[in-house]
């Protein structure tokens, strides 16, 4: 049975992305102050990857207008890497200047997506990575690299595995240590995980790749189960699920990091996070950005709380 | 890898929960007509098996106080089986009555939850659960069995998978055609729907075996998954996961059809029933329950509908 694929001996590795890829698709400005206090809650809860936030245009993400402040402003916790998402040249000098550990690129692996979200086509944005790739690793940062529309496209539909594995192994190349294949708009299924997987570690060592789903439509545990029955280690997460899109009632956003940590803990697979702690740091940040974070195990935990 | 164990070729079949599971854990009493028209579009939706109703004391679960005329009033569609809870004689009798095709008893795995959800012991459930049978088989009814916290109790914690499996066997050897294990409290996870199908289908045949998860961790589909991976054919859902507990805001009940329904389609496994056709019998039923619909489908799709 596929759960006897999934050893508790391998540990996960959780990216928590809930202050840049939750904040940033929130309708609400979280204060700079508070956006503090959250990426040190999530060190505190046991993380060692967070991505604290995006030096792109202010016009475009007004949410992280402040990086430079926060980067500033937290308290840097020793075996932490605090990241950060950079679109180019400029953004990368910001990121170096606000002493970030590592910056991760974002291309797409379809070109309709690609330009309406970046302005570029998928060879300029791979040109581009390049380019924030070799100037980083030079400055002695890592470059983690998010691979868009990886299980499809809202505008182009299927995205070809073949395609997938191309590109990420592109990026590999190009000098990015991990590629995290990406379901941005929340539509895999995990036969296309199996799928996409089977063909692009052809290309990529399993170790060199993360996942990266949202959970519109409820697949994203079961995603990253499918995942892990794959080899795959290293899964995003953002804490209580931020990232609900603010013209849809209800949407959800990233995957919850306590729907994924409950799931690991449940399979034994060691995460050095806590769940509690986790939840606390949400607990904190839910009051701001008006609405119920969508993660189910926190919404139980609430509800237990809510009871005693 | 997991996936492979699953094959495409193995149809599944679904129970729809809605009308019972969900609208009886409702905070409002939904009119009868409603129902009735609920339990007509699900069926139009392509359900073969539609839990309608309880025949259970008014008093107790005043929901479910219009069984009879639900009943009565709906358009049975051939080849679609109405089935009804009865928790004793009277309650058949009443089902009888009212013409159900099927109907389920629901003892428990848990002494105490037993207790305080039927104030009755276990083996006195079992003993009730073989008189329904009896006296329903002679009168060309089948029986289902609910086994409630096979994953779990809320007062005792864990449940030892050799009890689950012991209990399963005696309630199909007391007559009931299919036992489904019971996540009632939404606390399973995939290693344990594996340690307790693995202890279970020693004694009774996975064909006899269904799943009914709830999504209060959002790990319900994750536990499908690890199911299909054992063999399990069966699932419980609840359209638009219907069912959420009135004292926890945001807390969910029901696995969601929907969520269901778009996995197995993904995975190219065939239910029988259409997606959209789901969503609309959801979206009629979400005004009169008082609150959004947790499925994360169903949400997806009314965003779509928001923006068109």
């Amino acid at each position: 049975m596929g759960v006897n694929d999934i050893s508790p001996a391998r540990p996960v590795r959780i990216v928590e992305v809930g202050p840049r890829d939750g904040l940033q698709n929130e309708a609400a400005f979280v204060p700079t102050v508070e956006k503090i206090a959250f990426v040190n809650r999530l060190a505190d809860a046991g993380h060692t990857a967070i991505e604290v936030s995006a030096f792109v245009s202010p016009k475009w993400v007004p949410q992280m207008a402040d990086a430079a402040e926060v980067f500033a402003g937290i308290t840097r916790r020793p075996g932490v890497r605090y990241t950060a998402l950079v679109p180019n040249l400029q953004g990368l000098a910001r990121a170096r200047e606000a002493r970030v550990d590592e910056v991760a690129v974002f291309p797409a692996a379809s070109e309709t997506f690609s330009k309406r979200n970046i302005n570029q086509t998928v060879d300029e944005a791979l040109a581009a990575a390049r380019r924030i790739c070799d100037e980083a690793r030079a400055a002695g940062l890592r470059v983690r690299a998010y691979l868009s529309t990886s299980f499809g496209c809202p505008f182009e539909g299927a995205v070809a595995p073949a395609r997938v594995a191309e590109l990420a192994a592109r990026l590999i190349e190009r000098g990015a240590y991990e590629v995290a294949l990406s379901d941005t708009i929340g539509i895999a299924h995990p036969r296309q995980v199996s799928d996409v997987l089977n063909e692009v570690t052809r290309r990529v060592a399993a170790a060199n790749l993360a996942l990266h789903f949202h959970d519109t439509r409820g697949t994203a545990l079961v995603n990253v189960y499918a995942g892990l029955e794959a080899g795959v280690s290293t899964f995003d997460a953002s804490a209580g699920g931020l990232g609900g899109c603010p013209y849809a009632p209800g949407a959800t956003g990233n995957l919850a990091t306590e729907d994924l940590v409950y799931l690991l803990d449940g399979l034994g697979i060691s995460t050095g996070t806590r769940l509690e702690a986790i939840a606390a740091a949400s607990r904190a940040i839910e009051p701001l950005v008006g609405h119920l974070l969508p993660s189910r195990v926190f919404r139980a935990l609430q509800a237990t709380k809510g009871r005693a």
